[in-house]
Protein backbone atom coordinates (compact mmCIF):
# COMPACT_ATOMS: atom_id res chain seq x y z
CA UNK A 1 0.00 0.00 0.00
CA UNK A 2 1.05 3.56 -0.44
CA UNK A 3 2.27 5.68 2.46
CA UNK A 4 -0.01 8.97 3.97
CA UNK A 5 1.49 11.81 5.46
CA UNK A 6 0.04 15.06 6.80
CA UNK A 7 1.81 17.60 6.79
CA UNK A 8 0.17 20.22 9.61
CA UNK A 9 1.15 23.55 7.93
CA UNK A 10 3.08 24.06 4.78
CA UNK A 11 6.10 25.74 6.94
CA UNK A 12 6.84 22.32 7.68
CA UNK A 13 6.86 21.06 4.16
CA UNK A 14 10.46 20.68 4.66
CA UNK A 15 10.44 18.07 6.50
CA UNK A 16 7.90 15.71 3.52
CA UNK A 17 9.51 16.70 0.76
CA UNK A 18 6.76 16.01 -1.96
CA UNK A 19 8.50 14.73 -5.10
CA UNK A 20 6.98 11.21 -6.44
CA UNK A 21 4.01 11.88 -4.51
CA UNK A 22 0.63 13.25 -5.02
CA UNK A 23 -0.06 16.14 -2.80
CA UNK A 24 -3.58 17.29 -1.58
CA UNK A 25 -3.22 21.27 -0.74
CA UNK A 26 -5.47 22.27 2.10
CA UNK A 27 -7.09 25.86 3.18
CA UNK A 28 -10.77 25.35 4.30
CA UNK A 29 -11.12 29.15 5.14
CA UNK A 30 -11.36 29.87 2.00
CA UNK A 31 -9.12 29.83 -0.94
CA UNK A 32 -9.09 25.52 -1.81
CA UNK A 33 -13.33 26.12 -0.87
CA UNK A 34 -12.95 28.83 -3.01
CA UNK A 35 -11.24 26.59 -6.05
CA UNK A 36 -13.39 23.74 -5.93
CA UNK A 37 -16.51 25.94 -6.10
CA UNK A 38 -15.29 28.42 -8.67
CA UNK A 39 -14.13 25.16 -10.98
CA UNK A 40 -17.62 23.51 -10.21
CA UNK A 41 -19.75 27.09 -11.60
CA UNK A 42 -18.15 27.23 -15.04
CA UNK A 43 -14.39 28.84 -14.52
CA UNK A 44 -12.31 27.11 -16.87
CA UNK A 45 -9.49 27.33 -14.82
CA UNK A 46 -7.41 29.07 -12.14
CA UNK A 47 -4.12 30.29 -11.99
CA UNK A 48 -2.78 30.16 -8.56
CA UNK A 49 -0.35 33.24 -7.91
CA UNK A 50 2.08 33.90 -4.62
CA UNK A 51 1.94 37.92 -4.75
CA UNK A 52 -0.67 40.73 -6.04
CA UNK A 53 1.32 42.18 -8.47
CA UNK A 54 1.20 39.00 -10.44
CA UNK A 55 -2.86 38.97 -9.63
CA UNK A 56 -2.89 41.98 -11.27
CA UNK A 57 -0.90 41.42 -14.27
CA UNK A 58 -3.36 38.18 -15.05
CA UNK A 59 -6.19 40.86 -14.89
CA UNK A 60 -5.00 43.46 -16.76
CA UNK A 61 -4.39 40.40 -19.42
CA UNK A 62 -8.14 39.59 -19.02
CA UNK A 63 -7.89 36.88 -16.25
CA UNK A 64 -10.90 37.95 -13.74
CA UNK A 65 -8.95 38.16 -10.73
CA UNK A 66 -9.30 37.53 -7.00
CA UNK A 67 -7.15 38.46 -4.54
CA UNK A 68 -6.75 38.27 -0.91
CA UNK A 69 -4.50 39.25 2.21
CA UNK A 70 -5.41 38.80 6.48
CA UNK A 71 -8.60 37.64 5.38
CA UNK A 72 -10.05 40.44 3.34
CA UNK A 73 -10.71 41.27 0.03
CA UNK A 74 -7.80 43.59 -1.77
CA UNK A 75 -9.34 46.35 -3.40
CA UNK A 76 -8.92 46.66 -6.74
CA UNK A 77 -10.02 43.21 -7.74
CA UNK A 78 -13.29 41.14 -9.38
CA UNK A 79 -13.50 39.11 -6.29
CA UNK A 80 -11.97 38.16 -2.79
CA UNK A 81 -12.33 35.00 -1.01
CA UNK A 82 -15.78 33.88 -0.49
CA UNK A 83 -16.36 30.95 -2.50
CA UNK A 84 -20.45 32.47 -2.32
CA UNK A 85 -19.01 34.71 -5.41
CA UNK A 86 -18.92 32.41 -7.59
CA UNK A 87 -22.43 31.24 -7.45
CA UNK A 88 -25.15 33.10 -9.36
CA UNK A 89 -22.39 34.62 -11.29
CA UNK A 90 -21.96 33.98 -14.71
CA UNK A 91 -18.36 32.92 -15.12
CA UNK A 92 -18.71 30.04 -17.41
CA UNK A 93 -15.65 29.72 -19.63
CA UNK A 94 -13.57 32.72 -17.88
CA UNK A 95 -10.08 31.79 -16.77
CA UNK A 96 -9.33 32.87 -13.35
CA UNK A 97 -6.21 34.27 -11.35
CA UNK A 98 -6.29 33.73 -7.82
CA UNK A 99 -3.96 34.93 -4.50
CA UNK A 100 -4.33 34.23 -1.21
CA UNK A 101 -2.45 34.69 2.41
CA UNK A 102 -1.48 30.67 2.89
CA UNK A 103 -3.45 28.97 -0.11
CA UNK A 104 -1.40 29.57 -2.86
CA UNK A 105 2.05 29.47 -1.08
CA UNK A 106 1.39 26.48 -0.20
CA UNK A 107 0.30 25.15 -3.55
CA UNK A 108 3.74 26.92 -4.90
CA UNK A 109 5.43 24.98 -2.18
CA UNK A 110 4.00 21.74 -3.40
CA UNK A 111 4.68 21.80 -7.06
CA UNK A 112 7.51 19.58 -7.54
CA UNK A 113 4.97 16.67 -6.72
CA UNK A 114 3.76 14.34 -9.10
CA UNK A 115 0.12 15.60 -8.78
CA UNK A 116 -1.22 18.51 -6.96
CA UNK A 117 -5.04 18.54 -5.91
CA UNK A 118 -7.33 20.83 -4.31
CA UNK A 119 -9.27 19.54 -1.30
CA UNK A 120 -12.26 20.90 0.52
CA UNK A 121 -15.44 19.67 2.42
CA UNK A 122 -17.07 20.62 -0.57
CA UNK A 123 -15.45 17.74 -2.94
CA UNK A 124 -14.31 15.32 0.18
CA UNK A 125 -15.75 12.31 -1.40
CA UNK A 126 -14.75 12.76 -4.82
CA UNK A 127 -11.38 13.81 -3.71
CA UNK A 128 -11.40 10.51 -1.68
CA UNK A 129 -12.71 8.23 -4.32
CA UNK A 130 -10.10 9.43 -7.00
CA UNK A 131 -6.77 8.94 -4.15
CA UNK A 132 -8.25 5.30 -3.80
CA UNK A 133 -7.37 4.72 -7.19
CA UNK A 134 -3.98 5.60 -7.29
CA UNK A 135 -0.46 3.63 -6.51
CA UNK A 136 1.80 7.08 -5.65
CA UNK A 137 2.18 8.07 -1.77
CA UNK A 138 0.31 10.52 -0.54
CA UNK A 139 0.87 14.10 1.16
CA UNK A 140 -1.57 16.03 2.54
CA UNK A 141 -0.76 19.52 2.67
CA UNK A 142 -2.63 21.89 5.29
CA UNK A 143 -2.19 25.63 4.73
CA UNK A 144 -2.59 26.85 7.80
CA UNK A 145 -2.47 30.64 9.11
CA UNK A 146 0.58 32.07 8.32
CA UNK A 147 3.16 28.98 9.24
CA UNK A 148 0.93 28.05 12.07
CA UNK A 149 -1.20 24.95 11.86
CA UNK A 150 -5.17 25.53 11.52
CA UNK A 151 -7.83 23.89 13.24
CA UNK A 152 -10.18 23.54 10.30
CA UNK A 153 -7.32 22.29 7.38
CA UNK A 154 -6.78 19.78 10.28
CA UNK A 155 -10.39 18.98 10.63
CA UNK A 156 -10.32 18.98 7.26
CA UNK A 157 -7.32 16.26 6.55
CA UNK A 158 -8.65 14.17 9.62
CA UNK A 159 -11.75 13.62 7.29
CA UNK A 160 -10.10 13.06 4.75
CA UNK A 161 -7.36 10.36 6.17
CA UNK A 162 -11.03 8.87 7.74
CA UNK A 163 -11.51 7.80 4.21
CA UNK A 164 -8.12 6.80 2.86
CA UNK A 165 -7.17 4.62 5.71
CA UNK A 166 -7.44 1.23 3.89
CA UNK A 167 -6.12 2.53 1.34
CA UNK A 168 -2.75 3.84 2.14
CA UNK A 169 -0.68 2.85 5.14
CA UNK A 170 0.27 5.69 8.10
CA UNK A 171 2.29 5.97 10.28
CA UNK A 172 2.79 9.47 10.59
CA UNK A 173 1.25 11.10 13.78
CA UNK A 174 -0.40 14.33 12.36
CA UNK A 175 -2.35 11.97 10.36
CA UNK A 176 -3.63 10.18 13.22
CA UNK A 177 -4.23 13.31 15.39
CA UNK A 178 -6.06 14.65 12.40
CA UNK A 179 -8.23 11.45 12.86
CA UNK A 180 -8.82 11.64 16.14
CA UNK A 181 -9.68 15.50 15.78
CA UNK A 182 -12.54 14.62 12.91
CA UNK A 183 -13.81 11.84 15.14
CA UNK A 184 -14.79 14.19 17.98
CA UNK A 185 -16.16 16.54 15.83
CA UNK A 186 -17.72 14.83 12.20
CA UNK A 187 -21.66 15.25 14.01
CA UNK A 188 -21.40 19.10 14.18
CA UNK A 189 -18.68 20.38 12.18
CA UNK A 190 -19.78 24.00 12.14
CA UNK A 191 -19.75 24.24 16.00
CA UNK A 192 -16.84 22.47 16.15
CA UNK A 193 -15.15 25.10 13.42
CA UNK A 194 -16.46 28.20 15.54
CA UNK A 195 -13.82 26.69 18.17
CA UNK A 196 -10.87 28.09 15.59
CA UNK A 197 -9.25 31.12 16.13
CA UNK A 198 -9.63 31.94 12.33
CA UNK A 199 -13.40 31.95 13.21
CA UNK A 200 -12.94 34.46 15.86
CA UNK A 201 -10.43 36.84 13.54
CA UNK A 202 -12.91 36.60 10.55
CA UNK A 203 -16.41 36.68 12.41
CA UNK A 204 -15.76 40.16 12.64
CA UNK A 205 -15.79 40.34 9.03
CA UNK A 206 -19.65 39.15 8.91
CA UNK A 207 -19.01 35.76 7.06
CA UNK A 208 -21.02 33.44 9.30
CA UNK A 209 -22.70 32.36 5.83
CA UNK A 210 -19.21 31.33 4.32
CA UNK A 211 -18.31 29.29 7.46
CA UNK A 212 -21.36 27.43 6.47
CA UNK A 213 -20.91 26.65 3.53
CA UNK A 214 -17.22 26.01 4.12
CA UNK A 215 -18.18 22.83 5.64
CA UNK A 216 -20.93 21.64 3.57
CA UNK A 217 -19.54 18.29 2.60
CA UNK A 218 -20.13 16.73 -1.08
CA UNK A 219 -21.38 19.63 -2.66
CA UNK A 220 -19.24 19.25 -5.85
CA UNK A 221 -18.57 16.27 -7.13
CA UNK A 222 -15.09 17.62 -9.18
CA UNK A 223 -11.27 17.28 -8.30
CA UNK A 224 -9.60 20.37 -9.23
CA UNK A 225 -5.69 19.43 -10.36
CA UNK A 226 -2.52 21.58 -11.08
CA UNK A 227 -1.63 20.84 -14.72
CA UNK A 228 1.20 22.89 -16.15
CA UNK A 229 0.55 25.21 -13.31
CA UNK A 230 -3.08 25.97 -13.85
CA UNK A 231 -5.87 24.63 -11.78
CA UNK A 232 -8.34 23.20 -13.87
CA UNK A 233 -11.24 19.78 -13.22
CA UNK A 234 -10.21 16.02 -13.67
CA UNK A 235 -12.04 15.13 -16.99
CA UNK A 236 -15.06 12.85 -16.11
CA UNK B 1 -5.13 36.92 31.45
CA UNK B 2 -1.91 36.02 30.00
CA UNK B 3 -2.19 34.44 27.23
CA UNK B 4 -1.56 30.59 26.31
CA UNK B 5 0.09 29.54 22.79
CA UNK B 6 0.97 25.67 22.07
CA UNK B 7 4.07 24.99 19.24
CA UNK B 8 3.54 21.55 17.79
CA UNK B 9 7.23 21.04 16.99
CA UNK B 10 10.23 23.15 18.08
CA UNK B 11 10.77 23.10 14.05
CA UNK B 12 8.13 26.24 14.73
CA UNK B 13 9.27 28.27 17.22
CA UNK B 14 10.45 30.81 15.41
CA UNK B 15 6.99 31.79 15.17
CA UNK B 16 6.67 31.57 18.88
CA UNK B 17 9.45 33.75 20.16
CA UNK B 18 9.71 33.25 23.45
CA UNK B 19 10.95 35.83 24.92
CA UNK B 20 8.98 37.41 27.89
CA UNK B 21 7.29 33.89 28.19
CA UNK B 22 7.00 31.23 30.09
CA UNK B 23 8.12 27.97 28.49
CA UNK B 24 7.07 24.80 29.20
CA UNK B 25 8.84 22.04 27.07
CA UNK B 26 7.29 18.44 26.63
CA UNK B 27 9.14 15.47 25.46
CA UNK B 28 6.93 12.55 26.95
CA UNK B 29 8.69 9.90 25.65
CA UNK B 30 11.10 10.40 27.03
CA UNK B 31 13.03 12.90 27.69
CA UNK B 32 10.67 14.99 30.04
CA UNK B 33 9.34 11.76 31.52
CA UNK B 34 12.95 11.40 32.88
CA UNK B 35 13.89 14.47 33.44
CA UNK B 36 11.18 14.46 36.12
CA UNK B 37 11.63 11.38 37.45
CA UNK B 38 15.54 11.81 38.09
CA UNK B 39 14.66 14.70 39.85
CA UNK B 40 12.47 13.57 42.08
CA UNK B 41 14.46 10.26 42.84
CA UNK B 42 17.41 12.53 44.16
CA UNK B 43 19.25 13.77 41.22
CA UNK B 44 20.61 17.13 42.36
CA UNK B 45 20.51 19.27 39.13
CA UNK B 46 20.40 17.83 34.99
CA UNK B 47 22.42 19.76 32.65
CA UNK B 48 20.78 19.37 29.21
CA UNK B 49 23.44 19.54 26.53
CA UNK B 50 22.91 19.85 22.94
CA UNK B 51 25.72 17.26 21.30
CA UNK B 52 26.94 13.46 22.79
CA UNK B 53 30.33 15.04 22.81
CA UNK B 54 29.67 18.17 25.25
CA UNK B 55 27.72 15.20 27.65
CA UNK B 56 30.98 13.00 27.34
CA UNK B 57 32.63 15.68 28.40
CA UNK B 58 30.90 16.52 31.78
CA UNK B 59 30.82 12.58 32.34
CA UNK B 60 34.49 12.74 32.57
CA UNK B 61 34.11 15.70 35.25
CA UNK B 62 32.00 13.09 36.92
CA UNK B 63 28.96 14.01 35.87
CA UNK B 64 25.98 11.13 35.93
CA UNK B 65 25.50 11.04 32.18
CA UNK B 66 22.72 9.76 29.81
CA UNK B 67 22.89 9.75 26.13
CA UNK B 68 19.67 9.12 23.62
CA UNK B 69 19.77 9.12 19.94
CA UNK B 70 16.84 7.87 17.67
CA UNK B 71 15.40 6.62 20.75
CA UNK B 72 18.09 4.41 21.90
CA UNK B 73 21.35 4.20 24.69
CA UNK B 74 24.06 5.76 23.42
CA UNK B 75 26.95 3.67 24.21
CA UNK B 76 29.71 4.19 26.68
CA UNK B 77 26.86 6.54 29.11
CA UNK B 78 25.86 5.43 32.33
CA UNK B 79 22.16 6.15 31.38
CA UNK B 80 19.99 5.99 28.06
CA UNK B 81 16.44 7.53 28.11
CA UNK B 82 14.30 5.29 30.18
CA UNK B 83 12.95 6.80 33.10
CA UNK B 84 12.77 3.85 35.13
CA UNK B 85 16.39 3.74 35.40
CA UNK B 86 16.40 6.60 37.98
CA UNK B 87 14.20 4.37 40.51
CA UNK B 88 15.99 1.73 42.84
CA UNK B 89 19.36 3.41 42.15
CA UNK B 90 20.96 5.82 44.26
CA UNK B 91 21.99 8.40 42.95
CA UNK B 92 21.21 11.48 45.88
CA UNK B 93 22.89 14.33 45.26
CA UNK B 94 24.60 13.49 41.64
CA UNK B 95 24.30 16.16 38.71
CA UNK B 96 23.37 14.54 35.52
CA UNK B 97 24.46 15.75 32.48
CA UNK B 98 21.79 14.51 29.31
CA UNK B 99 21.72 14.91 25.52
CA UNK B 100 18.33 13.49 23.61
CA UNK B 101 17.14 13.80 20.05
CA UNK B 102 14.55 16.19 20.34
CA UNK B 103 13.92 16.81 24.26
CA UNK B 104 17.58 18.64 24.81
CA UNK B 105 17.01 20.45 21.74
CA UNK B 106 13.74 22.42 22.57
CA UNK B 107 14.90 23.43 26.02
CA UNK B 108 18.47 25.28 23.74
CA UNK B 109 15.50 26.84 21.39
CA UNK B 110 13.74 28.05 24.52
CA UNK B 111 16.30 29.32 26.52
CA UNK B 112 15.67 33.38 25.97
CA UNK B 113 12.25 32.51 27.85
CA UNK B 114 11.36 34.37 31.41
CA UNK B 115 11.17 30.59 32.95
CA UNK B 116 11.77 27.31 31.34
CA UNK B 117 9.43 24.64 33.00
CA UNK B 118 9.81 20.94 32.22
CA UNK B 119 6.24 18.88 31.93
CA UNK B 120 5.30 15.08 31.73
CA UNK B 121 2.13 13.40 32.63
CA UNK B 122 4.22 12.86 35.73
CA UNK B 123 4.13 15.95 36.86
CA UNK B 124 1.09 17.38 35.37
CA UNK B 125 -0.95 18.82 38.01
CA UNK B 126 2.08 20.03 40.09
CA UNK B 127 2.90 22.10 37.20
CA UNK B 128 -0.34 23.62 36.31
CA UNK B 129 -0.85 24.51 39.77
CA UNK B 130 2.95 26.51 39.42
CA UNK B 131 1.60 27.91 36.23
CA UNK B 132 -1.97 29.16 37.84
CA UNK B 133 0.36 31.26 39.76
CA UNK B 134 1.66 33.30 37.22
CA UNK B 135 1.17 36.22 35.03
CA UNK B 136 3.61 36.00 32.18
CA UNK B 137 2.58 34.48 28.91
CA UNK B 138 2.48 31.38 28.37
CA UNK B 139 4.45 28.92 25.98
CA UNK B 140 4.04 24.72 25.81
CA UNK B 141 6.37 23.88 23.55
CA UNK B 142 6.35 20.09 21.93
CA UNK B 143 9.24 18.68 21.24
CA UNK B 144 8.41 16.37 18.16
CA UNK B 145 10.04 13.75 16.33
CA UNK B 146 13.24 15.27 13.96
CA UNK B 147 10.89 18.50 13.62
CA UNK B 148 7.43 16.35 12.93
CA UNK B 149 4.74 16.76 15.16
CA UNK B 150 4.28 13.78 17.57
CA UNK B 151 1.35 12.56 19.02
CA UNK B 152 1.97 11.84 22.56
CA UNK B 153 3.51 15.54 23.05
CA UNK B 154 0.44 16.79 22.14
CA UNK B 155 -1.48 14.34 23.87
CA UNK B 156 0.47 16.18 27.03
CA UNK B 157 -0.17 19.74 25.59
CA UNK B 158 -3.78 19.17 25.65
CA UNK B 159 -3.71 17.89 29.08
CA UNK B 160 -2.20 20.85 29.95
CA UNK B 161 -4.64 23.40 28.68
CA UNK B 162 -7.08 21.26 30.05
CA UNK B 163 -6.07 22.26 33.56
CA UNK B 164 -5.22 26.19 32.47
CA UNK B 165 -8.21 26.96 30.01
CA UNK B 166 -9.92 29.09 33.10
CA UNK B 167 -6.15 30.90 34.39
CA UNK B 168 -4.76 31.86 30.44
CA UNK B 169 -6.39 33.09 27.31
CA UNK B 170 -6.45 30.82 24.35
CA UNK B 171 -6.43 32.32 20.96
CA UNK B 172 -4.34 29.26 19.42
CA UNK B 173 -5.40 26.65 16.98
CA UNK B 174 -2.80 24.42 18.27
CA UNK B 175 -3.83 24.82 21.45
CA UNK B 176 -7.42 23.80 20.82
CA UNK B 177 -6.31 20.82 18.67
CA UNK B 178 -4.72 19.16 21.68
CA UNK B 179 -7.17 20.37 23.98
CA UNK B 180 -9.37 18.08 21.70
CA UNK B 181 -7.30 15.13 21.64
CA UNK B 182 -6.80 15.01 25.45
CA UNK B 183 -10.78 15.11 25.61
CA UNK B 184 -11.26 12.31 23.53
CA UNK B 185 -8.23 10.00 24.71
CA UNK B 186 -7.83 11.16 28.82
CA UNK B 187 -9.75 7.86 29.80
CA UNK B 188 -7.40 5.81 28.09
CA UNK B 189 -3.92 7.28 27.80
CA UNK B 190 -2.22 4.27 27.55
CA UNK B 191 -4.18 3.02 24.78
CA UNK B 192 -3.86 6.25 23.00
CA UNK B 193 -0.38 6.13 23.10
CA UNK B 194 -0.18 3.32 20.99
CA UNK B 195 -1.41 4.84 18.20
CA UNK B 196 1.53 7.07 17.94
CA UNK B 197 4.21 6.47 15.23
CA UNK B 198 6.71 6.60 18.30
CA UNK B 199 5.09 3.53 19.87
CA UNK B 200 5.35 1.32 16.87
CA UNK B 201 9.09 2.64 16.30
CA UNK B 202 10.10 1.63 20.09
CA UNK B 203 8.28 -0.93 20.61
CA UNK B 204 10.87 -2.96 19.09
CA UNK B 205 13.32 -2.12 21.71
CA UNK B 206 10.92 -3.81 24.64
CA UNK B 207 9.68 -0.84 25.88
CA UNK B 208 6.43 -1.78 27.26
CA UNK B 209 7.04 -0.95 30.73
CA UNK B 210 8.23 2.71 29.96
CA UNK B 211 5.71 3.40 27.89
CA UNK B 212 3.00 2.84 30.88
CA UNK B 213 5.55 4.09 32.83
CA UNK B 214 5.40 8.06 30.94
CA UNK B 215 1.80 7.78 31.14
CA UNK B 216 1.15 7.70 34.82
CA UNK B 217 -0.28 11.53 35.59
CA UNK B 218 0.73 12.97 38.50
CA UNK B 219 3.25 10.32 40.10
CA UNK B 220 5.42 13.01 41.36
CA UNK B 221 4.47 16.33 42.44
CA UNK B 222 7.75 18.61 41.56
CA UNK B 223 8.25 21.12 39.02
CA UNK B 224 11.60 21.15 37.03
CA UNK B 225 12.90 24.97 35.88
CA UNK B 226 16.22 25.70 34.32
CA UNK B 227 18.45 28.11 36.45
CA UNK B 228 21.33 29.53 34.72
CA UNK B 229 21.65 26.09 32.22
CA UNK B 230 20.62 23.80 34.80
CA UNK B 231 17.38 22.11 35.62
CA UNK B 232 16.59 21.87 39.18
CA UNK B 233 13.39 21.34 41.11
CA UNK B 234 11.22 24.40 42.16
CA UNK B 235 11.62 25.47 45.39
CA UNK B 236 8.67 24.18 48.27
Amino acid sequence: MPSLEVCLTHELIHLYPPTDKNVVVVDILRATSCMVTALANGVESITPVASVDECRELQQKGYLAAAERNGQHVEGFDLGNSPLSYIDNDFTGRKLAMTTTNGTLAITKSKAAKEVLIGAFLNLSALAEYLKSKTDDLLIVCSGWKGKVSFEDTLFAGALVGQLQSSYEMDCDSAVIALELFKSSKNDLLSAIQKSSHYNRLQKLNIERDFEFCVTVDKYPIVPVLMDGVLVRVPG
